[in-house]
């Protein structure tokens, strides 16, 4: 499959309003979806959508459209002709991005063969391929992204909690600080913002240790887990209460052999890769800032960047 | 936030149908949500949901259920004296999962204060929580998952295409052959099978490279993309043709030397991280073959697991 690398993706546009004539788009199907205007030029009656660079075409219903056109046959009609329009044009993909004020609108779509994309709290995204060739509508975000911390103190003691609820409850069980990446952060702010929200401690972020990848971990979601290397830069425990029982310093050997963290063969084996960091024989992952071609910043994850740098300026 | 690293997540569980009384879930909520079965014992009529283990409820809706039930206005009924009953349960997370076929609902479920979590084509995933306390109701995936192809043969070639749309159509650019991650599927496999997909080419997966995140790529989605070493064993190229418009070996000097690799930061670095690794002089990411605590294989990507195990048995 082409353009995962460089294609920007189908990045949201500008929003686009919809656009309708005050006659109602049932009359303007019932004429063979034209009307004339005042200077006698045909109009099609259709939703206005922006069209993407991949032959398709993009929808955004506003909840502050016109009440008419906000009625569900109303609605259907105007969507009807639009396909038809579409369809006329050789488009591909089209997108309805429909907020979740506008729900009773979510049956019409279904009806004229729309599947859903995604969904997130607020708005549902509908998709319909229009062409007879093969759907090539990219698929949705398949990746839930986690990370742990191996917070190391001059003492070779860990940074570890307890907590209230999930598998390890009432256990005794001591853990790294973890945490889920929240949309638009990097891993490397994540998990420094779990650390000092767990634990109180300041910390900076060295590199990734290892990951991990696990499949139907949330539904049908899967999740990668980044084990990541943090320098502590404050030592005093202030403990979350919600989800945290307890937060300690632990000598790291008593940490790992805990009967858990023994038991467990995934577990174990980072346990092993914590140990064979404290010993520093074991380089993971830095992380290298760069900017995409439209100026954002980004975080490339890498060997010791140093090394390509140094290869690079030895050419 | 806890238990990401421990926890297996809110799992699917068994199916689990509706249940409900022959009577009306109207005449139910007009009898303050009871009857009376034969026995005389009073039974008060519900849609039956699974508990999970955060104190939520999963329900799901089959579109087979009986037509009275899914009348817009019985649905209703029934879903607000559920609801009731809930809260009295002291219930926290309400989860309604509505297949596509029962669209004529969501209005419904949305009406009673639900919100969307995700949906998939088939499917919508509605949520609503219960109690005045904080929100924990846990985030729909957040990322896409892509991987790139350094397929490097013993004559210092790499193994690039040019693709037939996107960014780069018409421009002459070569480009490392890329993917996205199929769901459930692991990233060590579908490097080898985009590889084989787009240029016929045999290879075995050797490490992660290295890994890129980047946000907003796809509507609000963030990207993670695993540049990964792979080994041809095969050279023949038979390129796919739908997306593929050609395939070649090149030298691996000419390939870095393009202007958009030199132009691009992020692409000018990867090549130069592949260069390194071409000389022998850059450690990626192995996989790590184990398995999860209910026995599923899972891969954890690391420096040289030798180190770790060699670590270890010297302990």
């Amino acid at each position: 499959m082409n353009g995962r690398f460089i294609c920007p993706g189908l990045a949201p546009r500008v929003p686009f309003p919809i656009r309708y004539k005050s006659i109602s788009a049932s009359s303007a199907l019932r004429q063979g979806m034209t009307e004339h205007n005042d200077s006698g030029i045909e109009q099609i009656q259709l939703l206005d959508g922006c069209e993407d660079s991949y032959g398709g075409v993009r929808v955004e219903i506003k909840e502050d459209m016109d009440a008419d056109v906000m009625k569900a046959d109303v609605f259907a009609s105007l969507l009807r002709a639009s396909i038809s329009s579409w369809k006329q044009q050789g488009k591909k993909g089209v997108w309805i991005k429909l907020p979740i004020k506008c729900s009773h609108l979510v049956d019409v779509i279904v009806k004229e063969n729309f599947r859903y994309h995604h969904a997130e709290a607020d708005y549902l995204m509908l998709v319909r391929w229009l062409p007879e060739t093969q759907d090539t509508i990219p698929a949705n975000a398949s990746h839930r992204v986690g990370v742990g911390a191996f917070v190391l103190n001059d003492k070779r003691e860990v940074l570890v909690v307890q907590e209230h609820s999930g598998r390890f409850q009432g256990t005794g069980v001591w853990k790294l600080p973890t945490g889920v990446v929240n949309e638009g952060e990097d891993i490397c702010h994540a998990v420094v913002r779990e650390v000092k929200e767990e634990t109180g401690v300041d910390t900076k972020f060295v590199e990734v240790l290892c990951f991990r990848q696990s499949h139907k971990s949330f539904f049908t979601k899967s999740d990668l887990f980044f084990l990541c290397v943090l320098r502590p830069e404050s030592s005093a425990i202030n403990k979350q209460n919600v989800e945290i029982e307890a937060a300690q310093w632990m000598p790291i050997e008593e940490y790992a052999a805990q009967h858990f963290v023994i038991n467990n063969k995934q577990f174990n084996f980072m346990a092993k890769i914590c140990l064979a960091k404290a010993d520093h024989g074991y380089p993971g992952f830095s992380a290298w800032e760069t900017t995409t071609g439209s100026g954002k910043t980004t975080y490339i994850y890498c060997n010791n960047p140093e090394i390509v740098e140094n290869f690079a300026s030895s050419m």
